[in-house]
């Protein structure tokens, strides 16, 4: 029997270009001589569809949609995602169904069993457990269909009280298809890869494996479909951060060579990380038909990475990088700005924010009579630049890029209004030590990124010699304590036991638990680890723990 | 038996609050020779907790909680609400409880079966679906005990498979305890009590039912504890939005005399609405332990009805009104507002933002250099006044009230980072019409709010002459489209078929979908509607459906 993988990348709720796309690779397909082509979850609304799921007009375009796609199914059958009707009163009233198409027509429908409903994962909020167990037969093959997480409950604290490949294993299927929609992040490439070879090593099955391409607001598919022996070994693999299409012989699957384990160690891959983002903003403009970005250049590491990486994702002709010096920014943020800006190629801009502010200050003179500079100067300063930089924008269809670090997000450390501000935050999933180590592994050939911005130290410049590290901890420890509460939820007594102090530690937890009304004000963040600010943590507000 | 319904109001994660709260009850139905005290679901950390609960920190202090507060049952029992560990490593890790505690120990733990997964619910993203079904045996009586939901699964379509009481039933119980969190909406006082009178007519027992009130950021509980008589009568009925304890002999049920049924029409109850956004500005304020709140006034009808509803919430002393004018702003705006300034007695100030918006103009005068004014020209002007109200907020410790209504935040009417900005949005969940509703209740026996800033066209003063109706359809049609779409779900041929034009329908759900974004850094809205903007509707960004 001959497959093709088609690791596509979908647009949610875009109907038409998702079939179009769809049926396209299985015209190709036939043409091939496939027996089956196999498409990844929720291939035809694209994924996550979120409460488009409660419309049902949505949900009738996904079907007469599969239908559309099914009346191609002649001479080959094809594997695609999307919603099904529960046919029963009782329950919630969809499935996440994987569809069998064959003869023009639906064959089969499978349903998923296990539904995340963790991190950014909402399936149970539409979804009815999946609780019958059938194989697909075709041709000569016996296949078990699973979708996504129907394969991850193996590990020692299973989160599901049962997993269908122990039912369908009953039916001596001869391979087992896993349709996924299963986002990137750090770690992800690695647990992902285990995960399948521990399913193929248990149930004694090939596996073939077809996840998206692709980003959607926060969430990036790496893609990275494959196809495990039922020994574990990886046996083809495909591209990861691209669109890629794969035709097998099912036959030949013992004449293929093992690929050698890319076993990845502790150390984090910037080269993927690179490339996620640079997807990920990519994609979020060409799926809403902007292709024009502006972001503020401070002469900081934050806003030159992320022009960097903006100006790789659209172009250096489409990023307007803009310099908004005040009487409190030093000479060396422009200089530093300039040579970045040069390097790069972008277009960019000087404009003084020293004016507004001034005036701001004019109009607040007799209420802020007799009080000291503060918090609320340094906020007019940022804000001042948020509505100069929103206003170009606005007059020549930008959109604004946001510059903030995870770190900060973490802490508050950033004006809300001000520089928190964009239409999508490009390194929030990166703590501030992670944003050096990409600079770092970007300059790794050449000064892309001007050594000094990446050598002095970091301040906001709100003040005459301010310094991040007046009001934060170094940002080592402070990284260290974020990621163990962020991250891994350990609670205050665990990270002080590890060796952190007691004082540094409250302080940090307090910080990040009272600024959750800011962070909800925050433009969506490209996710890049298994827990980035966003829907995938959700935290109380006007709550008092650990604050 | 003698039993206590405490309808109390606790503070997410604030355990030492809660818990000294509960105990004090104890201690006070101890010498009233109470025999059972009843709390509400999760009464010991406080409703919701969200992602707090996946800190084992977190819930070896709810236990640690219980166990203190249950040192203090002896000679009563009590039930609370926590979670609890899964002893078994399937599933997930927690379960939503009710502990019965008596003996100064916990003697029986009763687990939530259904687990509300919708609008604003997540309980399946941290808990496990109990499958054991046991009476609690106390005294002369067998109480079957359930939590909130467990009850909710009579309707034509239930959204479970099974229903706790059909198991319970069959263990003849004298009596159901139902401990809730079930917030407030419109509708949800009358919907709560058809539940609770239709499940005690179907299992012919009494209900003993105790729910939260106070509020927790956007959520707004609203109480309405009661005694439901086995024919479902309403026997008993604590207050709404407010605090209460009621003790009540349950032998002595038969004598008690039906309260006359409040079946509430189709009509909104403006009174109740009132009531919850006054009681969850009060709460957004006190549990924050913040006191003072600034707005900006512009004259017209939103900004007057918060500045009215802040006023009687947090007292006229501690609210700053702003009047921003432009050059832009009638003069009539300035009279109105200083009119209700003056019914109300708060504080104002008057800070024209014209310079600040000139200075702005002025510094992009280059970059803007033959281009129209439009829609850049009038951001900076929201934006502006935003800086200022924020500068304000910052330096003297006010926060920042938000005024868009519902209507405008669906269509994407409103400037991001300039009046969509907030600590919380008070009336994002009441359409323009029922602003206007509102407005008219309030002033039903004098004019509070001036009836100029009523009747005059709603505008935005941005550009000279400028109309809401210049660039929105007819509020009560765009109304209409916009319940029919966010609060029914109802598809775009579903709504054209009731009668509303079609281009005026796309065009609207167009709005509605393209502007996700802006909504998305929109400050929390407080929920009175089945469908509030917020963590109880979650839709993609990065999409094109009806876009």
């Amino acid at each position: 029997m001959k497959v093709t993988l088609a690791q596509l990348n979908y647009h949610t709720g875009n109907f038409e270009y998702n079939s179009n796309k769809i049926i396209e690779a299985i015209n190709e397909a036939k043409k091939n001589n496939i027996d089956l082509i196999v498409f990844s979850e929720l291939s035809v609304c694209g994924y996550p569809p979120r409460d488009f799921l409660e419309f049902n007009d949505f949900i009738n375009l996904c079907i007469s949609n599969v239908h559309l796609i099914a009346s191609h199914c002649v001479g080959i059958a094809a594997i695609v995602g999307s919603p099904t009707v529960n046919p029963k009163i009782e329950g919630k009233d969809l499935f996440n169904s994987a569809y069998f198409l064959s003869n023009g027509k639906v064959e089969q429908i499978i349903n998923k069993t296990l539904l995340p409903n963790y991190d950014v994962f909402d399936e149970y909020r539409y979804f009815e457990p999946n609780t019958v167990f059938e194989i697909v037969n075709y041709k000569d093959k016996k296949i078990a269909i699973t979708i996504c997480e129907d394969l991850w409950n193996l590990n020692p604290n299973p989160m599901y009280v049962q997993s269908p490949m122990d039912e369908l294993i009953k039916q001596n299927p001869d391979l087992i298809i896993n349709i996924a929609a299963s986002p990137f992040s750090k770690t992800q490439i690695q647990t992902r890869l285990d995960v399948l070879k521990n399913n193929a090593i248990k149930y004694n099955l090939p596996i073939i494996y077809i996840n998206h391409i692709g980003a959607q607001t926060q969430l990036i598919f790496d893609g990275g479909s494959c196809i495990i022996a039922s020994d574990g070994n990886v046996l083809k693999q495909l591209g990861y951060f691209k669109e890629e299409v794969l035709n097998v012989d099912l036959n030949e699957l013992n004449s293929f060579k093992p690929i050698e384990d890319l076993k990845q160690n502790d150390t984090i891959n910037y080269a993927n990380i690179e490339e996620a983002l640079v997807l990920g903003i990519k994609e979020y403009f060409r799926k809403q038909g902007f292709s024009k970005a502006i972001l503020g250049l401070s002469g900081g590491i934050d806003s030159a990475l992320v022009l960097y990486l903006a100006s790789k994702a659209l172009g250096n002709q489409n990023v307007l990088a803009v310099m908004l010096p005040s009487q409190y920014s030093s000479n060396h943020s422009i200089s530093d700005s300039e040579k970045l800006v040069e390097n790069l190629g972008v277009k960019s801009d000087k404009i003084p924010i020293e004016d507004t502010f001034n005036t701001i200050q004019k109009t607040l003179a007799k209420q802020f009579e007799n009080t000291e500079f503060g918090i609320a100067e340094e906020n007019i300063q940022s804000r001042s630049r948020a509505v100069i930089l929103m206003a170009l924008a606005n007059k020549f269809g930008y959109i604004l890029l946001n510059t903030s670090n995870k770190s900060e997000l973490a802490v508050g450390y950033g004006t809300l209004y001000g520089d928190m501000c964009g239409g999508i935050s490009v390194i929030g999933d990166l703590y501030k030590t992670e944003v050096f180590e990409l600079c770092e592994f970007i300059n790794r050939n050449e000064e892309i990124i001007p050594k000094n911005i990446i050598t002095k130290a970091p301040s906001a410049e709100l003040r005459p010699n301010q310094k991040d590290s007046d009001s934060l901890p170094d940002y080592k420890i402070l990284d260290a304590v974020l990621n163990l509460y962020i991250e891994q939820r350990k609670g205050p007594k665990e990270i002080i036991d590890l060796g952190f102090d007691e004082a540094l530690v409250k302080r940090t937890l307090k910080m990040v638990n009272s600024n959750e009304w800011k962070r909800l004000q925050a433009p969506p963040v490209l996710r890049v680890s298994l827990k980035a600010f966003g829907p995938g943590r959700r935290m109380p507000i006007v709550a008092k723990y650990l604050g």
